[in-house]
């Protein structure tokens, strides 16, 4: 199954934009008549029959819709970024793989990086959901200041970091309803913001005995969320 | 912390080998009484002191060392290598970050390839082992048939594919002792392939409802053993 994207489906689109026309009339050939799968990546596959095919605009028209079956939990991994940008692009595209409803970009004291375009990174995850089959695009948030994103609310919001020894593991506090975990920089929270985070709220995490770099750490909590909700 | 591995240190080699070296004494511009550690990759930190410092060869002396728990479980993922070799190597660095005793490579059916180097493997594996200061360095195989790789003893012996809906979830089956783990090409194992596991006792599991990459699946699996053996 090949499955295309397009936003603002939901509200009358009904054709591919360019650069999806282009790979759906140009490489894989499909012709007028032919049946086609389309995402808007709110968690519908629509299937398709397309009704006119340039390379620049291939026209659909729907003929039937399927939702995707809701989990009754969300997955919102808050992340500071990684000095490469190879790293924080693969974190985007694993964690859709797997399964993610938002990610944030965090401005923290040891912060890598102060600016960051997030472009690529969408980018990233509608290939990922595609890839993978998935119907549901996480939103992915501009950089944000550490203190500003700690109002933030939730059911479960964790901080997790690395030179914790009286903390519990992730799997422990798993919730249904909103989980977000902040995830560090290579140089770990500023003990202030790890203090500021506590005061506001967030339970302090680890995610097992591993020092693992910020991407994986990302990763893996993501997994923790899925693995415990199951 | 700083970490430098060094093979053969049981056996009494006493200093860093070249490369090593020159990243010990050059980059980090060590000198002759500075205090370093140093893994043999089987588990053991030692605490050295430098004897001896030019950039071919920095030798020490052993001052302490120290065994890291060993667990009481083994991870071995056997896996269809990749067509985009970086995706096999993020595999072994993430594997080892997170933790990974054995990393086979499977000739399938639908392969992708069908002749692998493992240098560049194990130099990722290493790196991981010293970026997350862990004493393990995990056994990298040379590629080997699916058929012939069924013969392979462990207590637990998994098969995860993903056209399967009457398998349970790996994280059920997890078991002390050694976990293997087989996980197929992009084009999933062959039917006969799974057949003929099935009939050697492998069992067929899943990882979730999500249809992953190879790569994240080896991972994926991976955790999956430590969350339930923890």
């Amino acid at each position: 199954m090949q499955l295309f994207y397009q936003r603002e489906l939901p509200r009358g689109v009904n054709f591919l934009d360019p650069e999806e026309s282009l790979h759906c009339v140009k490489v894989l050939r499909k012709k007028v008549g032919d049946l086609i799968h389309v995402t808007d990546g709110q968690g519908i596959l629509y299937y398709a029959k397309i009704i006119s095919a340039t390379v620049k605009k291939c026209e659909f028209e729907i003929r039937r819709k399927e939702e995707e079956k809701k989990r009754n939990y969300y997955v919102h991994i808050a992340i500071a970024p990684t000095k490469n940008m190879n790293r924080l692009e693969w974190f985007v595209e694993k964690a859709t793989e797997v399964g993610i409803d938002e990610i944030s970009l965090l401005k923290t004291l040891n912060a890598e990086r102060t600016a960051i375009k997030t472009d690529r990174l969408k980018k990233k995850a509608i290939s990922a959901m595609k890839q993978s089959l998935k119907f549901n695009l996480p939103l992915i948030n501009e950089l944000i200041d550490f203190n500003d994103f700690l109002d933030t609310q939730g059911e479960n919001r964790c901080i997790a970091y690395v030179d914790n020894t009286d903390t519990e593991n992730l799997s422990l506090h798993v919730s249904q309803g909103t989980n977000i975990i902040l995830i560090g920089p290579e140089g770990d929270f500023g003990s202030e913001e790890i203090k500021i985070a506590k005061r506001k709220g967030w339970l302090p995490v680890s995610l097992g005995r591993n020092r693992l770099r910020t991407e994986t750490a990302g990763l893996i909590a993501c997994h923790f969320v899925h693995v415990f909700n199951n």
